[in-house]
């Protein structure tokens, strides 16, 4: 038989798969607790023994993701330390793929989103977590800025807004116009640009 | 009496401010016609002798808002015609002060466009809608730089495309943390950048 913690820890991670599907399917405010359960073969006891609520349980979606990426961006920092410019390529592809599926993606971040304008709690929690994770990326672009003998002229947490912001919002015409606007194309166009107009060699 | 025309054109006017308040308050999926008759103070027989549908309304909103931006853009040309920059600052301006209320705005534009990502007819009908705002959006930046002497280094409409990301993710986080991120900061910061960025002094 598996240990206790480790059957805890598949649980959590099939109610969160069975939840990015059904979420995809129905909605945010759409999909109960219950559908989520029907869909990963658990009972509600099992979900409320690992997470508080369903907004807890995006949370904890988005703290995967982006944990996941902040690990995959710092495994490319030895290699690309040196080429601002290339780096900003590998982290925009990772961009694309860290999510696995971009659409169901898009769908429970924005719907999540939209939640958090309407109800102050889910917003508190959305901004502390967002929060963790533009510091992390923050740290990451002034560090590869020193080690590239760089200095920003505009401070680095602006940059990882906009790059945020672009992101966010090309994506959702990538996802409502594939032919016309390729995933990561407007990124991959116009952020480069930005960077180079606001960094210069450091003194 | 008012005659006919005006009466039906100032009941289609207050379907529309009603429905803005309702989508707002409770959702794009959870206010109903009925929500939206009750807030105007219309019947349900005069709702559908103006609209179609709850989707063909919210269309006729964005029409509505987009015209009227547009309408704002092309007054300032003859003003600002030679000072690409100032025009992109004076348009920006617009862009905050065109949508009455930006929360309202953004909730109905970002809960359609999740509807169209599950709707294939709402996505035919949003996709021609955002085209025809975009391209008339697109002339106006050849436009700008014809005049100014300027030719773009990218297709205008890509440039436009990204300005429309940016300002989409933007508002976002403005809404979300109004303090940290004030409505159109991100947006005044980095677009004169790209703008210089992809413009050059045309032969």
């Amino acid at each position: 038989m598996e240990p206790p913690k480790r059957r805890r820890s598949n649980t959590r991670a099939r109610l969160l798969e069975g939840a990015l599907e059904v979420f995809a399917e129905r909605g945010f405010h759409g999909a109960s607790v219950e559908d989520i359960c029907e869909r990963a073969g658990f009972t509600r006891g099992a979900f409320y023994s690992n997470f508080g609520s369903k907004d807890e349980l995006v949370l904890t979606l988005f703290q995967a993701t982006t944990d996941r990426l902040l690990e995959q961006i710092e495994a490319l920092l030895p290699e690309l330390a040196n080429q601002p410019g290339s780096l900003l390529d590998a982290v925009l592809g990772l961009l694309d793929e860290t999510a696995p599926d971009q659409r169901q993606w898009h769908l429970i971040s924005a719907e999540f989103t939209l939640h958090a304008l309407r109800d102050p709690d889910a917003a508190k929690a959305l901004n502390e977590q967002r929060a963790m994770f533009r510091e992390s990326l923050t740290r990451l672009v002034e560090q590869i800025a020193e080690t590239g003998g760089l200095e920003l002229t505009v401070p680095a947490e602006q940059f990882v807004r906009m790059v945020m912001a672009l992101h966010e919002g090309a994506r959702s015409q990538s996802l409502l116009e594939p032919r016309e606007v390729p995933a990561g194309s407007l990124e991959h166009t116009f952020l480069p640009m930005v960077l180079e107009a606001v960094s210069r060699p450091s003194r």
